[in-house]
């Protein structure tokens, strides 16, 4: 039996045990040997719950029990988790955990130290849930070199997306209705400013090129802007708009932003609705591919911290491979990004057409006012451009495929 | 350098060939070690190519070779390349394949020679091309019991589906079409009669029950019977028509199946067209998901071949994790299966009503017939009572998620 210990008994940690105790034959098949919870690291009790008995209140005690060789983190936030994550990996217990903040700020260090103590520092529930998005980065894709990665990274945004496109509503009346559904918290900014999203790509896109992305470093646009008015536009094209989380090589290196795009039905992402969570990915052998399913909540979080265990528990004496390292990717500059531009403007095409050539044009919507798509052109030159017209909205135009 | 041989240079082992070229730096990388060719084995010679003075026609070459770590049997067909293979796993090589009837028919038998020796039998490329569903199953939804694999996992009939389903063609003009473009064979039947499906899901099967599912006890019925009529029935339920091939965890086992079903728009495969494949896996942690890509195609193909060999390269010196006995399973009888029907039928309502509780019509499409939905019953209670009704067509649901 190999003796784990789960750090946060929230939401999460609780899933854990619970998905360890559903499926305990099925896991001990899988990973050669039972799985067992000895420790629940918690700042409170829990009378009455089957881990009564099992909770502590200093990580030291695991960090000193050579019994205990897994540890799943599950407390959030970067501080503590960072301290008890980082005494376990020194004395030599593996670690996993659900942590998008932890591992976009501490990713490469963690990673680091678990390699040089030949245990193995996991994270597949820190980005997407319950899909294995991280995995098939790291063993599944292998044969490629990944060019692309855009993601439906939060639920909470793609659900409020979905009824503002299905519904038209507005913003404030989606998110009053996410809060009320318990989607969206009491201060939803980490999710509706894309910060959430932020984080999750720059791991995503530090896996694919195996360098530290600082996620401070990457332009992120939330949802805020988005109005039942932009949807009747999108709506009137045959798109949709979502929050997408998205990172490509280029010649010289990567490039990533998080914003809102128009996404054409074409695109496999157009179709993930409410709040699942899908990510597209397009190899240069491969070709694109996607994967979907739950990004967050109790159960399927734990599915993937409980897979990390077991893939931990088939390489107990080993470190399975994942490069990820200290050095800094500069990612390429934000200006020089290119996108096809969704511009809404007074009507006087006259005025658009001096500016943009090729101008598409949506009319009809919104009295007064005319939309247009520009052709692709970089951030820098649009921004440049359209500084010499009344803009009332700008939205990125996800390329087709 | 790690030393492998190619058998078959057909299109998946030039493939596999031009992707351990294309990307050998990263593969190097994420292997640990430069991948080399050192044989392909064929019948033919290839002078010019820049493989010709590899190429070799005794497999005992390879076989005797101790400096070969790594197969690739990409040669296709049962006999010969059962013999090769076993040979090669005997002499202690690793051995990955794209050769799903070899997998279907001998993948047990491979598997545990594969496991005397040491070494790896993979076979990523056996379903589902780039779609890296076998390793999902295998070393992703670890967590997870699976209770449910449906796939869209041949791309020819989903083409075919698709153009009927978006030109309201007849069969005849859309299989004319597909064998113009090359995606359907001039003898189209292993495609359409649903037998590439059923070997592929009997492999999926097998690796989620861990027991031998033999294909041929998988009822299967192709797409041949579907006509333009029957797509505009789907058309006017909103819904569409595709080949899946499904199987799920009954009470007692598994239940497996391939024939078309009607899908609405809600089921992550609904939006599936063309080419492409896609598999619905849901766990009982996870809940849903979805692997989306091309199933198919010498490069997308290959990228599969190439991780399986970047995945053996990590293990040179173990056995990877794969459940998969001889013991058969013997899989739910078909007549206990259960589903909704579509039955187009004359139009006598009373007919219908004295047999099916609920019936859901749809008429207006046919003159003088209707068509409905049954509610769900078993295949043996659902043949008896169609038996009594003169029955044009019938068309399995897939249930709503």
């Amino acid at each position: 039996m190999i003796k784990a210990a789960v750090m946060g008994y929230g939401t999460i940690g609780s899933g854990v045990v619970e998905a360890l105790r559903i499926n305990q034959e099925s896991i001990k098949k899988k990973a050669g040997e039972g799985i067992e919870v000895k420790y629940v690291l918690d700042l409170r009790e829990f009378p009455g719950d089957p881990i009564a008995d099992k909770v502590i209140h200093d990580y030291q005690v695991i960090a000193g029990d050579p019994e205990v060789r897994i540890v799943v983190e599950t407390m959030g936030g970067v501080e503590s988790a960072y301290t008890f994550v980082r005494a376990m990996l020194e004395a030599g217990k593996h670690v996993t955990t659900s942590n998008k903040a932890l591992v976009a700020e501490k990713g490469a260090e963690l990673i680091a130290i678990a390699k040089e103590k030949g245990v193995n520092f996991l994270f597949e529930a820190s980005v997407g849930g319950g899909i294995p998005i991280i995995r098939t980065i790291n063993s599944c894709l292998t044969g490629d070199q990944i060019e692309e990665i855009t993601g439906i990274l939060n639920g909470t945004t793609n659900y409020m997306m979905t009824q503002m496109s299905e519904h038209g509503l507005e913003f404030d009346a989606v998110l009053k209705d996410a809060q009320e559904k318990g989607y969206a918290e009491k201060d939803p900014s980490a999710d509706i400013e894309g910060y959430d999203a932020c984080r999750k790509i720059a791991i995503l896109t530090s896996l694919v090129c195996g360098k530290q992305v600082d996620f401070q470093d990457i332009h992120t646009e939330g949802i805020t802007k988005i109005t039942a008015e932009d949807m009747k536009y999108a709506k009137k094209m045959g798109r949709s708009i979502k929050l997408l989380a998205s990172s490509r090589r280029t010649q010289g290196g990567y490039a990533a932003l998080v914003a809102p795009f128009l996404i054409a039905p074409e695109h496999p992402l157009y179709h993930v609705s409410g709040v699942f969570n899908a990510v597209f990915v397009r190899g240069n052998v491969l070709g694109d591919s996607m994967y979907y399913g739950s990004g967050a909540g109790k159960l399927p979080t734990a599915s993937a911290v409980v897979a990390d265990m077991v893939d931990i528990a088939r390489h107990l004496n080993r470190n399975v491979w994942l490069e990820w390292s200290k050095e800094k990717m500069t990612l390429e500059e934000f200006g020089q990004m290119r996108s096809a531009f969704f511009v809404r403007t007074p009507a006087d095409k006259a005025a658009v057409d001096a500016l943009f050539e090729n101008a598409a044009y949506v009319e009809g919507v919104v009295d007064g006012e005319l939309g247009f798509v520009t052709e692709e052109m970089s951030e820098a030159e649009f921004e440049e451009k359209a500084a010499k017209l009344s803009v009332r909205s700008v939205i990125r135009c996800a390329s087709a495929r």
